[in-house]
């Protein structure tokens, strides 16, 4: 009987989108605003997704609040009013796109917890973007 | 041709989490706050996922109007404005945690589901936690 | 390493649901106050879920402004402050439930995705009633 | 001590904006594609507002089951599943504006408060476009 | 030049709505449902609205970490997971609805503001049942 | 009669909040987190409300239409996707926190209203965190 439970969080950061190897034209067609050289920003909204059997004896798949502690531990403090450009190892060769945060994300979560959990992370970057890794 | 019909709805409950063969002391290492004797509540937003072919005579995999009238006679007249640990028989030997809840709120609807449709339930236990179980 | 990228839109339209063959008597007895002659209308959320593969040159599984621009000119341009009955082709012979209008906005969209990618829509009639088509 | 009490219903309705002195250019220049003459909708989402004075006795300034009843009698009654133009009298000759929806609806519902009370109403005719009447 | 400034927090309850002096059935009659011995509970949604001059020195009109951790230590500390007739001197004699609470919060936070600072609390119950007071 | 017409709308930007004439110590005493040199960034909500008499020729206070446009004019392309410290010259010399931010947008906007209409602008920061700012 498995059941999936879902815990929401939150980080603002600053990134731009831009490959190094590209002139600044290039960067401009391929990603327009979201190349400005000052960076911009975001409000991110986090869901964690952790899929496994109900423990018979707390009725819990997993204790929410270890989740949202660990989601503190290891996404928030890593990314939460920081600059992710120039401040986020993770993203001085990764390109922070939505779709690379929730992969680097999913690979911070997934080391702590049970084995026998699936992960799947969903990350909004703006309310009416976001997008979903499930390794 | 399948198609997801989802349906969300509401109700409101008391209840706390413990389980009768642990001492207060250990209730409370495991459920922190949720154990408090005196009961705590929550607003519980439901989302109920039929999933189905459309029926070529009415373009519908099932009238919302009955899926609505449904969840009204099997969900929330069971739970709505109750006391889960005291009034709700289901839970007088199971925690009311939101994945156990879940389970029961699946167990009510899917007898009165067409054989050929599945189910999902989507439990919000609040805006930032919530679980999902399909059977 | 698949991720699902996920775009909302929003159009409004009137409609009204009700089968030709059957008498007014039918269609209300199937469709209750849906099948209102004057028609009513709703503000239909969209959500476009595409899922492939992170393209590692721009981080991208596909830019969400080619995603929002197709979206538009496929889906918003046609159905945006329409009579779904009247004045949407799609619809002449076919009953414009969330359902169906979901199917009509997949097939709209397929053709012009990549071939690799998957492609699911998820349509909101109303903020409790919502229906998800994958193909 | 004044306290605001508030509530939130819904109606989804089909309307289309156009004056009939105007000629059809007149029409669209002014109202553009909410002029299309064969009717677009929405989900109307109203909340309305009640100020006074609680009551020692019940601890409430105004049954929220009586204005939720209220509400349904006097507007949804009314509006849900109807085309404005055609169906409700109150807009023959009225120009169906969420302005002037505000003011019908809160003229529907002041007769039937308590004298000491007063009303306010806000209508949401999209997620993003909303008006507030207060008399 | 005045500006608000507005902090959302939440908090869980259990409570009933019955008045000592009355029978049950006279609770029954006055409040329902609500009146149910065994208690129900609710999600909090708490918006705290504190209006005064932008400090030129800082930009704020308040600190908003300052106003967080007020509503931590005054609001939630007293009403997060507890029973609020049982658990919470405030409501031993005073009936637990919306307007009583958000009363007793305003009440709870006013004292330590700044004096040229006016204070506002909305407090939703449910998401389509909320009140405001303003001192 | 008058009525109040309220227009949502959305900007993504970095900043920082720092006073040039502190130490580093003293912003971050200050501002604590939201001093980081390296800029942090919110997805801003902002909520334009303006007030006015309904026209009878039309229905509309003022066309949301042009109210839409005049907001995409005067503030998306001045603060969407732009780093505000460096890069808006309103903040040159005024720290950006959301108190100032929504001073500015409302003197970009109010001079373009018609005279007889009183203006109002809210901005979210974040979901939990808002202002509003009358003149």
């Amino acid at each position: 009987m498995q059941v999936t439970v879902s815990r929401k969080a939150h980080f603002n950061a600053a990134h731009r989108l831009f490959k190094k190897e590209w002139t600044d034209k290039q960067n401009e067609a391929i990603f327009g605003k979201c190349a400005n050289p000052h960076y911009h920003g975001h409000n991110y909204e986090l869901i964690v997704h952790v899929t496994g059997k109900i423990d018979p004896e707390t009725g819990y798949v997993m204790d929410m609040k270890v989740l949202k502690d660990l989601i503190k531990a290891e996404v928030e403090e890593l990314l939460d009013h920081k600059n992710l450009n120039e401040q986020v190892a993770e993203f001085f060769d990764l390109i922070p796109t939505a779709e690379n945060i929730a992969v680097v994300i999913y690979n911070k979560l997934k080391p702590h917890l049970n084995k026998a959990h699936t992960l799947s992370v969903t990350l909004y970057e703006t309310p009416r973007n976001f997008v979903t890794f499930s390794g």
